[in-house]
This record gives C-alpha cells, sequence and structure tokens, in this order.
C-alpha cells in the first residue's frame, strides 16, 4: 500500500531526507515497518520545487526498486530543495507497474500522491471519468486510481486552479475525498477505502488521512515539524520550534524520535 | 508511425521473421525503408499463438528498441509458430513510451497492431470510450489510440466474441473503421486519420490498409501468399503455390520479393 | 543472498514452477522463508533446453523484480522443457543491478547459477581472471563473483568442453571449488566463502552445497525426486518412483513436501 | 559510434544544450548528420558539476534512447551548471547495452567520454588490465573500451591524481594515446582506431581527436568559444570575447554557426 513523505523548511539535500535518515524512505521501499507487508518495490518517484526557476516542480520516478537505482542515488546527493514529495510504490493489483503509474503524479505547479486505495475502483471509474473536465480527463496517462483521484481534485479547484487561497486547497481535498464516498455508496460498494493524500504546490502542503469504514484504522500517517530537520551526533531529529515551525514532515513512517501521528 | 507484419502458415522460428530476412523487422526498427522516418526505436511486440496448449496467444513486449534486446533475439531462436504479429513502434506525441503502449495488443485469444494514427485523437477519446461497455473500458491500460480502437472492435463484435465467422471479423474491423469516421467528422476533425490494422485469433487474420483522406496514401502494407516461406541460398522467398495457398505474409514493408501490395 | 531452482524430468510448464507452485519461486522472489533477509528483488533469469531445436539453452533475465514482470507471467504459460533454470538475485553489494549479472548465465550449452557469495572477491579477481584462457576471459560481462566462478569452471573442464562424461562435469566443479578456496587462502581471506553451484548441460545436472568455513551453515539447497512432479487436488508434489527416478528438483527452498536436504 | 558534448562557462540550463539548440544532443541521437549512421539509440549520459556542492560530480545515465527518457527531459530544465559533459551512444557490437556501458564515466572529480572505438579491443584488452593497479582494475564495471581507456588513463595520472596541473591531465591523455597505439602495434592489429577522448575534473577540460591511421579521418570534433553561449531569436550563439573566452562547447557536432573544428 506505498509508503511516501512529504518535507516541506529550510532547504534541504534530497540524500538526508531519502538515504541517511535512520528509517529514510529507502529503508522504507525494502522494510516498511507499520504494515503486514513491507515490501515496496514496484517503483518509486520523487517530486521538489525549484521557486528560483519556475513553479513547475521536477519529477523523477522509475519502475525499478527505488533500493538499487543508482540513478537516484546519485540525483540525491546533488538536488537540495524547500520542498520535496517521495513515493515508494506497492502495486495494488491490477494497477500493474509502470512509469504512468509512479507517484508523485504532477500538473503544472502540482504534485499528488496517495497512500492507499479506492475499493473496487473499476465500478466508479467511468463515473468519475465522465465528471472530469476535457482538460483532465485527458490528463490521465496510467491506471491508478490515485492518479484519477488527481484529477478528481484537480475538477474540484475547477477555475481557482491559479488562484486559491490555502482553504481553496483543503477544501478541493475534502470535496475529493466526500465526492469518493459518495460514488462508492452510489455503486453499493461496502468494502473500505484507504485515502491517505498529499498534495502540494511548492508553498502549500495538505494532507489527508482517512479510511471510509470508521471502524477500520487508516494507513500510518506521521506529522512532524519544528525549527528545523536536522542531524546530531550522525541521528536527525526535528529541532523544536518557539514560533511558528519552520520545518515540516509528513510520512507514512517517522523518520525521526520526536513526531506526532496526525 | 510503426511497422509491423503478420505471418500465418507453416510452423516457422520467430528468428526467421524478425532476424534473417533481408527487411526483417529488426532491420526496419532502425531502418524502415517505405517512411520518410526511418527509426522505430519506441518499443517493440511480438504475440504468437501455441494452439497445442491454449487459445490464448503468448505476447513479449518491451519499451527498449527492438535492435539492442538480448531476450529478443534469444526467445526468436527458440519459438515457433504458426501464427505471428510483430510491431515495431515509433510513438506518436503525446503517447509516450510505455509497455502499456506497445502492440500487439491481446484480448482473450485476440491479437490487434496498428500502424498509423487517429487524427486529433483526444477531441473524440471521451466519446469512444463512452460507447464502450465495460469490460472493454476497463480493458484498456495504455494511451494509444490503437489500443482504444482495440475496444472499439471488440465491443463491435459484442456477444459474438466467442462465437463468430471470419465475415463477423471482417464486418466488425469494417465497422470500428466507419465509427472512428464518423466520431471524427462529428468532432470536425478534417486532418487524415491512418487506419492500417491488423487483427487475428490465430485461425483468421484480417487487415485493414485505410486512410481517411482519399487524396492521401496510406502506410505501405504488402502482402504475399504462397506454399511457403523459405529460404533459397541464405535468401528468403515465398515459394508460388499451386492451390489455396498455405503461408501468407502481411507487412509493412515487403520481406520478400515476390510481393503484392494491398 | 539469491535463490535459485532446477528441475530435470518429464516435460513441464514454466508456470509451474515458478508460479503454481505453493512455495514458488516468485513468492520466493519476496518472501523467502530460509533466510533472515527474505527479498530477493534485484533481477531474475530463468534459462531452459529445447533438445529437439539444438543443445543451446534460451535465457530471459531482467533486472526487474520477477513479481512483477509480465513477460515472465506470460511467457511461463507458453514454455514446456525437460529442464530448467530459474533464479532470483538478492544483489551483494558492489556487484551492481545489471542484465549482466542475471543469473543464468550461458556458455555453448552449459547454464550456470550461483547462491551465496565469495569473500572479498576482489582481492582474488586478477589472479582469477589471470588463469583463464582468452575464450574465458572474454566472455566474462558482468561483475559478478557468480560468472567469474563460471569461467573458472569452464577453463577447469578446459578441451574437454565437447566431449565430457559426467564425472568430467563433477569433477570440474571439484575443481573450481577448490581452485577458489586455495586462491582465498593465498590472499589471506578468512571471511566464509559461500558456494551453492548449478551447472547443466541439459542432460546432466551438478549441484554443490559449500561453505569454507566448516563451522557456518551453506544456505540452504534441497533436492526431491521421483517419478513425476504432479498436482493432486491443486498441491504439488514429487510422485514417488519405484525405479531409478525421472525428474528431479534441485531447489533453495522446497517447492513440496517430500523433500531431502541435500 | 556515438556522439558527445562538453560545455563549460557560466551557468546554463542542461535543457538549452540538450534541447533547444538547433543540433541538440537529443536531435543527434536521432538523427546525427556528420556519420553515415545517424542513430545513437543505444543509451545516454549527462554528467555536470556542482562545484558549490562538493568536486564531484553527478551522473545520469540510461540505456533507453535520449529522445524518449521523460527523466531527461524533466531534469534538463532544472539542472544548471558551469560544466556539463553528455554522450548519446550507438553500441559497437560485442560491447552490448548496459547501464555499466553508458558514458560519461565517472571516478572521483574525473569524468570521461568517448566517441570511437578501439579496434580489436579484445585482443588488447587483458594486457591493459595486466597493467593497471588494483583500484583502477576493479573500478571497471562495463565492457566498453572507453572504459578501459579511462583506467588507462587513471592509471597514466597516478599519484598525481589529487595533485595535479592541467599540463598533467594533457601529458596523461597524450600518454593513454600512445599506449593504446603501443599495444595494438604488439598485437599486430592493423585496423584503425578511434580515439576521440574527452576529460574533465569541474576545473579543466581536455579533449583529443585522433585516428591511429594517418589515411583516415577521425570523427568529426568541433570547438566554439566566446563570451557565452546565448540565444538570439530563438537560435543559439556563441557571443563572441574579446579577452580570454568564458565559455567554450567541445562537441561532436555543432550546435551553433560560428564554430572551429579540432
Amino acid at each position: 500500500m506505498c509508503r511516501f513523505l512529504v518535507y516541506k523548511g529550510r532547504e534541504m539535500f534530497m540524500s538526508d531526507l531519502l538515504l541517511n535518515a535512520d528509517r529514510s524512505l529507502i529503508v522504507q521501499s525494502y522494510k516498511a515497518k507499520e504494515r503486514t507487508e513491507p515490501l515496496n518495490g514496484d517503483g518509486f518517484g520523487v517530486g521538489w520545487y525549484a521557486p528560483d526557476i519556475d513553479p513547475i516542480p521536477c519529477v523523477f520516478t522509475s519502475t525499478s526498486p527505488a533500493w538499487s537505482n543508482r540513478n537516484l542515488f546519485r540525483l540525491s546527493e546533488k538536488i537540495r530543495s524547500v520542498c520535496f514529495f517521495a513515493h515508494v510504490r506497492a502495486a495494488t493489483k491490477g494497477a500493474y507497474v509502470s512509469e504512468f503509474n509512479c507517484h508523485p503524479f504532477q500538473f503544472e505547479q502540482f504534485l499528488w500522491m496517495h497512500n492507499g486505495k479506492i475499493a473496487q475502483f473499476d465500478k466508479i471509474k467511468r463515473k468519475l471519468r465522465e465528471s472530469l473536465e476535457d482538460d483532465y480527463y485527458n490528463f490521465i496517462q496510467g491506471t491508478t486510481d490515485s492518479e484519477h483521484a488527481f484529477a478528481v481534485f484537480l475538477n474540484k479547484l475547477g477555475n481557482r486552479i491559479s488562484d486559491y487561497s490555502s482553504e481553496d486547497l483543503c477544501n478541493a481535498l475534502n470535496s475529493t475525498i466526500q465526492q469518493i464516498c459518495e460514488w462508492q455508496r452510489a455503486a453499493g460498494i461496502s468494502d473500505s477505502s484507504y485515502l491517505n493524500f498529499a498534495i502540494s504546490d511548492g508553498h502549500n502542503v495538505v494532507a489527508s488521512r482517512y479510511v471510509t469504514n470508521p471502524e477500520k484504522e487508516p494507513p500510518t500517517l506521521y506529522i512532524s515539524s519544528g525549527e528545523r530537520f536536522i542531524t546530531h551526533a550522525g541521528k536527525f531529529t526535528m529541532e523544536p520550534s518557539l514560533r511558528h515551525p519552520n520545518a515540516v514532515i509528513v510520512a507514512s513512517e517517522p523518520l525521526t524520535s520526536n513526531r506526532v501521528p496526525i
């Protein structure tokens, strides 16, 4: 069911988030702890913002496992950013391994990731697609429920796509989740859907931790915020902030010890 | 715009069609002759039937160029069949290189290939998908116009999908082409669509060579039939047949000298 | 440290060995049981003989994990053989993921696989290569200790490479192991080397289970032999043989219940 | 026989060198002009320096053709550097497509590329390897003559590898070429070897254009230098410099109009 992480804060190297932290995303790719199935070897993706160049994030994806991708290792030592998305994938049955199915998905300034799954997605896929404006309809390249959910989100933002507030992003995410639940009900699907999403435009980060069935537990999601995420004697910690926090990490599994589940 | 070949006849080695003939499909992958753009390096696929095992064809596809794929070279020396499909791809803009976009496409006993393109496909994609029954709607994995056209074909066959005559296949192909043309007209698209298709179930092979604009030339397509396709002094030839031909090759470019354009 | 299997017996489908058995090699690729580290996701390879065509085996390898390779799934339903080699790889550090490093390795009629590792291989690599005849020196494509050990084996067979008895193969394998141990001693390497090898020419299969340090346990290796390897009510079993066995499986982990550790 | 380019000068975007110039390296990957065989589709690589981070260059390589690699397109819009290496490969027979065989090769602060081939390389390979110190012997991962030539270069630099002048680099390159010629002569090889090499450490760039047989033409190599490489009305030009040039491009084919063959 995948693992992901979002970082926003002072400029950091990708390697510190992906490779160097104790339970870095690379470690989660072969030995995720807080899941029954520890393996996330069906491709990966990283996205990051370079606001001094332009608002469009860069994305690097591959269907190879993250743990053996030499390009990823080499790039992560050289790429610094104030905002990262990273994702390791465990393919849900039927949504095959393909570059088109690697997260994060990107549309204009937005990055999107999903950890979870929409139950019996094929039963609502047609209705979902019909609801989309042409631009978002044709934007979809792959077969994942995740990318389709992104298209729903973009559709919900609608004509505010280039002029929105933080609240608009929150509302669009809420509304995306409600819409999916509604289609599920209409199709008579009672299996649980797991809807941990993350969306960013490089300035705002919005994330959800949600399961349709209140008796089930959604996949874990941790948030850690503070002054900055730094190394003390080889260990990464989030240094506490006295004021408004300058750094935040949202991740399927904690990279650090001072964390709070969402 | 891709190159393809179909073979039906006595059991042959894949290597004779792919590697050994003068202008084999491997040669066409880097040096196609009868096109302005000689390169077909955006993946390839082969499909073949093993009727002594079951009616479902085997498919081997890759996004790597055919000319350097060691698995293809090794397999083709060992795989024999009475019916082959093979395709080398030059990606149309917007339909990216992906395993999901490699031909031949397979559904149950059918293999399908396309050489050409549906003009401004995005403008009719939504209408096309809406017309499909759920099974064929959900069958589509990739983004090509070609795979979508296959779904239209399957939809046209409808409930005759497991009980049909050769004529039913011809009619379904005709009807697929007409339907695409109709959607094009309705969308006000006047650019030419190139619709060379091939379909087989291992017993029947149906192929079309078609362009929507009668003033344009469709991509080349040659047919060669005879007793058998054999080597004489290192050169492949189709040996003439006095009776009903036992072997037939339909290909974007002739592998042999005694051929007739379709 | 990889997992492998060899089958020799009546003609079987590759799918029965790779996919259908309870603890098939595909299962071992993501959930190997008899190892601390359950993951073998750094590529795979299969090899098989088609004696009615020629004595050279076919090999299909990929750096993608076996569990998600669609070509492997499709091919394994159609390929039947009397002799299979199959291998899933967990890369040893320093011997990177590459098609050149996928087992089985092939030279003329031979297939070779290794499960284990030669300790501090770089310290004996130069001496090893110097010992090789030009043909075997230039045969090496990758960086693994395993492929280099194969070259040593071929060198030991020497001019008997096209005219040998079963004993010659056993002797060459023994002699390969002794030679490696000798180079290790000469280089002052005391770390344990794990030398489970399998070699075949389609008729003979020779396998070793060996560790240089007698106090350590070599990787598991099981042998199962009988009349044939068949399905009884959805479960695979090796049917006992009253006479000389007609089928044999040598595998890192048992696929069947009636097995004997080597 | 490959195409390459080196840039050193003011910080530029990779996209301007790879994508935007008229005859960018991407164009050369499918339509090289100054060669009989226009195709360089057997993988590619880019390397660049980030001197504000550390002296080790970053390398991004792939066996896929450059023209369809989405990661390359996305990265090149975001990566800026004062020194780039880029290479598109046409594999020489026998040196198969593999990530290990993609240029540029990197060792510590050095990047190395080759356009050409060492004739009958297998005949001198053993002698070449024997001449190498252990570090460079074990550094070699792939099978190309090019990577082996790099090891010879490093060996020639010897203990000056972290303390050298520009002249030392020139001398080591000269001495590498002479050494290869000497081995060729000793092995009785009279076929021509083509030895266009480029080496950099981020500060110095040294390149050779050389063929062993004085009657043959080495592969083209152009040099262009000036104040800076800029866009005027959509066309890239090298702006002339009145003083010591600040920008230099060395490339198999000119990207610009004001160039001088080496």
